[in-house]
């Protein structure tokens, strides 16, 4: 999906909701678990009542993989039913914050956008930046493929390294990796993972990448406020894909849990209308 | 497996080597390619023509998750064939350069490391130390199992960000990285990554970690000498893993592939033997 294509549904849906499909095994509605895929059902049940609400779904890669070659198949299953059922309807995130030297990257790089390959067809993967450009570009070889750089992370660890001050630049650890990223991949390919819960970050941010698209987690279960990100978040295109999981997801383990999940997107949905 | 064992496999096998076990379909031998898993065989043939000059092996992830669920069944076949076939025979990492907030790491780490969730069992797991603390300790909560930490890597990308110096410290960052993590974790449970094209700050990395282990990628295809990365990188337990992939495993693309890999692999540790 390109940047004119996602700014159109943002605007059509009047809202800038990712949901995270994070199904922690733990907490799927007991009903579900009897099904040969209860996650598939899971993720099939959230997105078809979500479908109007959401710009874009972002499954996490861990509560997959924690689940072995069954989770990865429920994974496969899952972006499959999204591009069938709802082809150009909505923006996938492969979340799995990958990262290596280039000829590896290039592998990841696959497993996430060639379907002939692995399966799985997402519109962009998250990637962790430690490894430098070489470790990012392969994924930026795919047209209409984009990369979502971690920048400041929502989380308390967040403060150990991307808080540094640079000696040679005086400029934060994660405001170099806006500053270098922006010479390897434009705003049409190229998005950033800023924490809700970083809020106040946001105005300097904007100033570093007015234009790029803001992935930001945190909202909900962690504590990030809607209010704050959009205030500062917000650019002219909108800008901002802002996600919830466990707020919403969660909102019910009964067999009304798709429902309820509607109903805590809805309201974010109409917060954001109001930003719009 | 526990440093113990670890340094006793070293001894008994005159060995630090490492086979990195990157199956990319377009450098597998031709006659495996009719087979029902030919990844699955190629690698079986690897270790059992290997499993007394290797003291570990490391598949790669993303050599696997480009092939989707095909792939994952092939990556879980790989590692129960070596802890079946050679139980407390050999050290395995996964290498999957993981890390996410902490919530999510702990899933992560049950992929990898909980053989009753996913399948897979393995000794060790890469991680990339962005997100900082809490996104490596749920790795760390797993007995006699290591995170091997991302340091100094072996790539182009690396001058990118880790060669930043810290205004604060005056530290560069992947040195701040093992300073930090060297609260996090043990010389019995934590490594770090060392590329041994970077083999001459092997000297200086000794002086934050002397006892840790490293494991140093970057011998063979991507240009590190194995004798520099000896002569600064051993400590008194040995102390080191060397990695080669490429160099080994596609030796020869004909049916004597095995035997060539393993005419690499023997040369590479009479080398080793050299220096213990």
């Amino acid at each position: 999906m390109n940047r004119f294509e996602l700014i159109s549904l943002i605007r059509r849906k009047q809202s800038f909701l990712c949901i995270g499909l994070d199904p922690d095994p733990e907490k799927i509605p007991p009903h579900l678990l009897g099904k040969k895929d209860p996650i598939l059902e899971f993720n099939k049940a959230i997105i078809d009542a979500t479908i109007d609400l959401a710009v874009a779904y972002k499954p996490n890669f861990a509560f997959y993989e924690c689940l072995g070659v069954k989770g990865w198949q429920s994974l496969v299953q899952t972006i499959a039913y999204i591009n069938s059922t709802y082809p150009g309807e909505v923006f996938t995130i492969a979340d799995a914050k990958r990262g290596d030297i280039g000829n590896t990257s290039k592998q990841y790089a696959r497993a996430v956008f060639d379907r002939t390959s692995s399966g799985m067809d997402f519109d962009a993967v998250t990637v962790a930046p430690y490894m430098g450009a070489d470790s990012v570009k392969p994924f930026l070889e795919y047209e209409d493929k984009w990369v979502i750089l971690l920048a400041l992370t929502s989380n308390k660890g967040s403060d150990d390294f991307q808080m540094m001050t640079s000696k040679e630049t005086e400029f934060r650890f994660f405001e170099e990796v806006l500053i270098k990223s922006l010479r390897w991949g434009t705003e049409s390919n190229m998005m950033y993972v800023v924490g809700a819960t970083k809020a106040e970050k946001l105005e300097q941010i904007r100033q570093l990448v007015p234009d790029h698209f803001l992935l930001v987690p945190g909202v909900g279960a962690q504590g990030g406020s809607l209010e704050e990100v959009a205030r500062y978040g917000l650019n002219k295109q909108c800008g901002l894909l802002v996600n919830s999981s466990r707020g919403i997801i969660y909102a019910s383990n009964g067999k009304d849990f798709a429902e309820k999940a509607r109903e805590e997107g809805k309201k974010l949905q109409e917060t954001m209308e109001r930003f719009l």
